[in-house]
This record gives structure tokens, C-alpha cells and sequence, in this order.
């Protein structure tokens, strides 16, 4: 870097530390060949580093926890990481209005824990959590477990503190709920994914945390009646519904075969689900959730159900939906699609992936796909779509894209409802969006970082 | 208008009706004199009025339901009215995702009763429902009754139709929950007040209609109290609490003197509140609140309350409420602000004003100011601070003014929670706006609208 080193004195990584982690992603699916990794420690340091790059032109890749799925923070054109690991701490919290200031390099777990013994519960829960940033996590629009009961990120975040490309921060960290004096402009850094700036800080709304978890899992014969059955649970569980998660027969048989763990239900059903409560008074929450399944067994809309008991039932519960992505690689690959689709068509999805891979499918070697699952968020119409197959495989990789992304595209749908666009999927913006739409985001774009000096800002990785 | 009538052709209003409600809004406070009212039927008429008006600078002015405070939708230069009022559908309601889309220019309560009728809310209310437009709402992103439970309109539309000053129409209508493929665009429509395009279309995800409503009235001793009755109040209400309203005593005083009207509580105390709970079974939900208010009386935060027994008690508890406003006329005139305030200093402003109005308060007709009474969103730390007087009076008026502006910036706080800036509060968007938050805001003004047809639309407006 030589005539930089003024510029980097401080804010650089310990010569010691390992470089490596910064290069790639924990899929091990992106890899980039940064030299240089900087820590800034305030707000005023990020703007002096992206001001300086700005005027020289370097390249420069924002980087949180590193937890992304699809390549978003890794320097895969050997880009100056800037990594918010050193803002890290807890700025404010009100214990009345709930609203908590933190730095964006705050580890989203740290936050939770924070929030915790303050009886308040962070809006936003993720398999990542012990690693992912919360700046990332707002730049990401993260999405996760608790969005059908408090909510996306644009309703939550109050306020963001952020950097331009030339150095310009963007001090709109507002704690108040309500503000309408003008355009709300740190929506465009919620879901924006770093590519117009930086976000240092973030101020957001937090609920109170529930004394009471419950959970269920259930089995139903068709997709018909899983509809039915989260119909009826927002009806009776209204206000206390924290999960309505969907996991298809498949993606329970291959996890069962996979992990050889003993599944809670007997027989072999096609669908089913899973539901989790969070609610004030634990006695209320068990006679709404007893009743609820009373009925739906009753109305034959459910077949066969079990409700947890304990904490350590709630976790065997969970582990039904979250092992299945954790145990799918077993066979050799998978491929994920994360995927928006209108409610009513959400399955039909999986069976046409079935169709069209057809004699590929099988349970013998010669077989290269295991099966295609599907799971996933039915709450928010979230699915994931995962073929399982005996190592990756280009015949199979054809089949299935862009195919996949035109079945989408056709209902309208969003070809990533909540990991992002990184460098997976920038080339498939027009499946869920317009020309027009395109357009203006271009616009945006070159307004806030007209020289582009990340190669990760350019029009090229947005559309 | 000449040349212009093949574009107004059928999208004129009518000949025989009256122009002077659209010259004026409903508190009569301001005034315009414009001569054309266009009534376009679908979005590509509204594309095609802008894109005529664009090219020959002609400018124009969209309207609602023209129910804003803040002069916003009122051609005070004389411009054309582009009213929403014919574009009234319901386009398409999902009744298992609970997504409905429909025409700007639906009217707020006619959403809410076929929502109501198929067992879903809208998650917006506010008094003006009979009036305002849902396009109109959302152009001013209105905060309303049920912010508190269901958050703001950032988070619940998840779609928008609109039309750029050009003609550009952004088809945005998405139904989706999740759609993490680019910038939320969308976002800068939600309370951009009309100033960088007119929205034509919304979709938005509402919540199950609650079957049981509760509420309770209660009396308490300090502003402290106050604070740490909200703070049990969610910690035990938590899922259910969909109202907590602050109502001091000056308030409660004048509404009684105003409208003779007997206050459900004897005594005289310094603060009252109103908390409401929606929630999916009665029962629970009447144990939840019972148990609250001797919590609460128990260890002295409140010191006395009473809980509507049926739907006429229920309506009597909101009237100490909603009263206020519209009692506080009585007297001669009334200085508005609508405020959000950091909640531990929220009341402060109420004592600070009583001490800055000092000798001009008093019982008697000498006296230009009957008393400075607050009350508002305390769930949403926004305060409405009204000074009632005996008549509008410009010393009383040159002491508020700009020190209650100041007052609030000191505090970080906002100079208008939800009413907007419209024409009203343009020159103060400083008090809570840095230069550089301005200088970002302009910027998008002139990328949306460079040619600025229409006086609403210049920087000026929004400066």
C-alpha cells in the first residue's frame, strides 16, 4: 500500500491476525484475495478510509459478520475489506420506549443478551446469530425467524448512522418512533446491501420479551389443509403466533435418514409444520394453542399433532425445521434456492422441480439427485427450495436454472426473499424486477457513488 | 385551458359539481383558487395528465381524501387538481396471506369494513377514516391509532403503483412479504407527500381482526408514573396492548368545562391514560388487563382506574380522548403541535410552555390564553401540545413560535410525529433535519423531478 500508510495506521488488522477468514465466506462457495483488511473504531475513521478511496479510486468491500449466503461481503475482486468488527459497542437504551443505539459491528447474539436482562427481545432472529453484525443484518434486510410477529427491518430500524462512497455521513440516527419531516432516506441503506454506503450505526424499535413459548408440530395430508391450518392459527393465535413454519415429506424423510434422528410423529404423512407462540402469560398461551389444535384435529384439517412440553421438547420440535438445511449436504451437494411465491401456488413449486428432474431422481447411486424438499417460512410465503444430490452437477445445475427463477418470475414472485443479491444472484434481478424498476435503482446508484470505486457498487452487481 | 381539453376529455369533473371543496381544506385554514379538477379512472390516465403537464409546465397538485393538517393537498398556487377520488377498486384481497391491493383512492374505512368482513384490519386508524384516501395515507404516511400493535406503513406495504412527474409509472405492486432484490425504492413514496410522484396503487399485508376489545381509564400522580406504567403495561400486556394514550389534567379540565361532559373518575389528578387491548379471546385478555390494574394500584404507580364493562363504556373512555381536540375550540383558537420528544422529556415541554406563557394564562377574559394542555400517542412518544386561547392572537403566537421548534430540535425530537410538512411546516424542516439529511433529500427531489411542474414539488416545499 506504501503511500496509504498514513491513512491505514491504526485502523489496519493486527499484523499477526489471519487474513484468511476475511477471504472467503463459511460456505467455503466464495473466495476473493484481499491484501489489506482495515478495523476502523469510529464513524470518522470509515469516512476518512472510503473519502481517501473514493479520491484514489481503490476498491473497497464492506464486510460484517460474513455470514451472507450469497457473496455479498467477500473481496472476490481482492477489494480493501473494511470490517466494522471493532465498532462494537451499545451505544444507548431506553428501558421505557424499548429503543436501542448500537454500533453496526455489534454481534446480533451480544444485542439479544444485552436486551435480554432488560426483559426486551431484538426484533430479529437468525440461525447466524452468534456471528452475524446488526449493521449487516439492517444492510441485508434480513428477514429470519421472528418477521410474522414483529415485523420487517423497515418498520423496525428508527434511524441509521452511515457513510457515503465519497465520505459524506448520513446522520439520520433518529431514535423517535415517528418523524415525517421529508423523505425517509435510510430505507434505501435497509436492504441495500452496502453498495451506497457503509452503515456505522443503527437505532430500532424492540419489543418486550415473552415469559411464555410454546410449540407445536403437526401433520396434514395436503397443501390444501396447511393453508387452511395457518388460516385458523392466525385466527386463534392471533397476537401470541411467532412461527408458522412449513416442511414437506421429503425434507423430512431425507433428515430423518440423514441424521437418523427419530421423528416426533408416527406414519408417514405429506406435509408438515411447525408452530411457536410467544405470549405474556404462559396459561393463557397453552389453553389458546390447546384449543386451536383441538379444532383443527377436530375439523380434520390437521391429521396428528404433539405439543412440546418442555424446553427441551421445544428444541427437539425446532430441530425437525432447522435440521433439515443443517443435514442435507449429507449426500454430497445441494442446491438452495430461497424464494417469494404467492401463497397459494408457494408447493406447486417443488412438485415441478420433481417433475422436471425426473428419472435423475432415485434412491440408488446412479441417481445423481436425492430428492427435491421443500420448507420454509409459510408465514411470510417464504420457501426453500433445496435439491439434494450425490455432488454438484452441471447437467443438474442446467436443469434447474435459470429455470427455477423464470417459474418464479411467471407468478410474481422474488427470486431472493431474504438472502440478498451479493454476486449469487445480480444477474438475476429481472425476474423480480421491471426494466423500469431497474432503471430507477441505476439512478440511485450512480447518484450516491457516481465513481463506483467498489467493484461490489457497480450497476453490474445490482442489475 | 384551450389546447389542453383532448387530454382533459373525460377525466375532467363534472360540470354541475362544485370546485370549492377541492380550493380548501376541512379546517379552512388554507386556500387555493384553482380552476380544473381532473378526475383520471385508471393509472395510465394519470400517467398521461403528468406527462402533459410536465412538457408544458403546467403545474399541478394531487388530492385525496384532503383531510391533511398541514395544507399539503390544497392548490394554495393555483394548480391543477389531479384528484384520486375515481380510482376507487379493491383490486384483489388474499385471504390466507391477509394481502390486499387496491386503488389509491379507496376511501380509509371502506378498506377497513370489507377487511372487517372477512375477519381481517387494516393496520391503520385514524378520525378522518370516513374521508381519507388509503393512497393518501400512505403519501403521508400516516401514524394513527394503531401504530403502537401494528406498526408503521414502512413495514406493512409491501407494494406500490405511483406515477413520476414524466409519466414513468413504477410498478412496484408487490405482494410479497420478502423481496431482498435491490433498493426499496417504494419506501421514498411512503411520506414523500406526493412531492416526487403521485401514488396510483397500494398493496399491504393486514392482520386478523381482534375479537375482543378492552379498555381502561386510570389516574396517576407524576409524569414518573406514567413512564412506569407503560413500562408494566407492556411487560403484561405485551401481544395485546393496541392503545396507550397520555391525557394530562388540564386536558381532561378543559374537555369537562368545554363540553360539560362528567369524567369517569372523581378527584382531581395531575395525569390519566387510556390503554386499550385487542386480543383473540376475552376472557384471557379481561384477566390480562384485571390483573395489570391491581398490579399497578398495588404498588401505587396508579392511583385510581375503572374498565369499560360494554361497548358504550368503551366509547365514553375514548371520548376523555378523542374529546380533547375537538372540545378545545371552545374558547376561540388553538395552537397545534404535533411532536415527537424523547419519552423521559416528553411532558416537559407542556410545563416549559405554562412557564413561558406565564401572565398571559389565566381563568378570565384579560387573559389571551385559557391553558396549554398535553396529550397524544404515548405508546409512540408523540405529544400533542395545544395552547387553547381565547382567539388567535399574534403575541401569543410569536412567544410559541419558533421556541417550541427549538425546544424540540435541542431534544433531537421531530417537529411533526405524523401530520407532515405540507405547506405549514416547510420552513422548519431544519429543527429536525441536518444539512447534510436536506441536502440528500433535495437531491432526490431533483432526480424524480427536475423539471418541478408543480409548485408542491420544489425544493421549496420541501426545505
Amino acid at each position: 500500500m506504501g503511500s496509504d500508510s498514513a491513512l491505514i495506521n491504526g485502523v489496519e488488522s493486527d499484523a499477526t491476525e489471519d487474513i484468511e477468514p476475511f477471504n472467503s465466506d463459511w460456505m467455503r462457495k466464495y473466495r476473493g484475495h484481499t491484501q489489506l483488511v482495515l478495523k476502523p473504531e469510529s464513524t470518522e475513521q470509515v469516512s476518512e478510509i472510503l473519502k481517501y478511496c473514493n479520491e484514489h479510486t481503490l476498491a473497497v468491500v464492506p464486510q460484517g459478520g460474513n455470514t451472507g449466503l450469497v457473496g455479498g461481503s467477500v473481496p472476490v475482486f481482492d477489494e480493501i475489506v473494511l470490517s466494522l468488527a471493532r465498532m462494537n459497542r451499545i451505544r444507548s437504551f431506553d428501558e421505557v420506549s424499548g429503543v436501542l443505539v448500537a454500533d453496526a459491528g455489534v454481534i446480533l447474539e451480544v444485542a439479544d443478551q444485552y436486551l435480554a436482562e432488560r426483559r426486551y427481545i431484538f426484533p430479529l432472529d437468525l440461525g447466524a446469530k452468534g456471528s452475524c453484525h446488526i449493521g449487516g443484518n439492517v444492510a441485508t434486510n434480513a428477514g429470519g425467524l421472528r418477521l410474522l410477529r414483529y415485523g420487517s427491518l423497515h418498520g423496525n430500524v428508527l434511524g441509521l448512522e452511515a457513510v457515503l462512497p465519497d465520505g459524506t455521513i448520513v446522520d439520520d440516527l433518529s431514535k423517535l418512533r415517528k418523524n415525517n419531516t421529508g423523505y425517509d432516506l435510510k430505507q434505501l441503506f435497509i436492504g441495500g446491501e452496502g453498495t451506497i454506503g457503509v452503515i456505522t450505526g443503527i437505532s430500532i424499535v424492540c419489543p418486550q420479551r415473552s415469559n411464555a413459548v410454546n410449540v407445536a408440530y403437526f401433520a396434514l395430508e395436503s397443501y390444501e389443509k396447511v393453508q387452511q391450518a395457518f388460516v385458523e392459527a392466525k385466527k386463534q393465535l392471533g397476537e401470541i403466533l411467532s412461527a408458522f413454519e412449513l416442511m414437506d415429506n421429503a425434507s423430512q424423510r431425507l433428515l430423518h435418514q440423514a441424521s437418523g434422528r427419530k421423528l416426533p410423529l408416527g406414519g408417514d404423512h405429506p406435509f408438515y409444520c411447525l408452530i411457536e407462540t410467544s405470549g405474556s402469560n404462559t396459561e393463557h398461551d397453552s389453553e389458546k394453542l390447546q384449543n386451536f389444535l383441538e379444532y383443527v384435529m377436530g375439523e380434520e384439517i390437521v391429521l396428528d399433532g404433539v405439543l412440546a412440553e418442555n424446553q427441551t421438547q421445544i428444541k427437539e420440535l425446532w430441530s425437525c425445521r432447522e435440521g433439515v438445511p443443517e443435514h442435507l449436504p449429507h449426500w454430497g451437494g445441494v442446491y438452495k434456492y430461497d424464494l417469494s411465491i404467492p401463497i397459494a401456488e408457494l408447493y406447486d413449486l417443488v412438485e415441478a422441480t420433481r417433475e422436471r428432474l425426473g428419472h435423475l431422481i432415485g434412491d440408488t447411486d446412479e441417481h445423481p439427485v436425492v430428492d427435491a424438499v421443500g420448507y420454509g417460512h409459510m408465514g411470510d410465503s417464504n420457501l426453500h427450495l433445496n435439491v439434494a444430490t450425490r455432488g454438484y452437477n452441471k447437467e443438474v445445475e442446467k436443469i434447474l436454472e435459470p429455470w427455477v427463477y423464470e417459474w418464479v418470475s411467471k407468478r410474481n414472485g422474488s427470486i431472493s426473499a431474504e438472502h440478498g443479491l451479493g454476486v449469487a444472484k445480480k444477474a438475476y434481478i429481472g425476474y423480480s424486477r421491471s426494466e423500469t424498476m431497474v432503471k430507477l435503482m441505476k439512478q440511485i446508484k450512480d447518484l450516491y457513488d457516481p465513481v463506483s470505486i467498489d467493484e461490489m457498487w457497480t450497476c453490474e452487481r445490482m442489475c
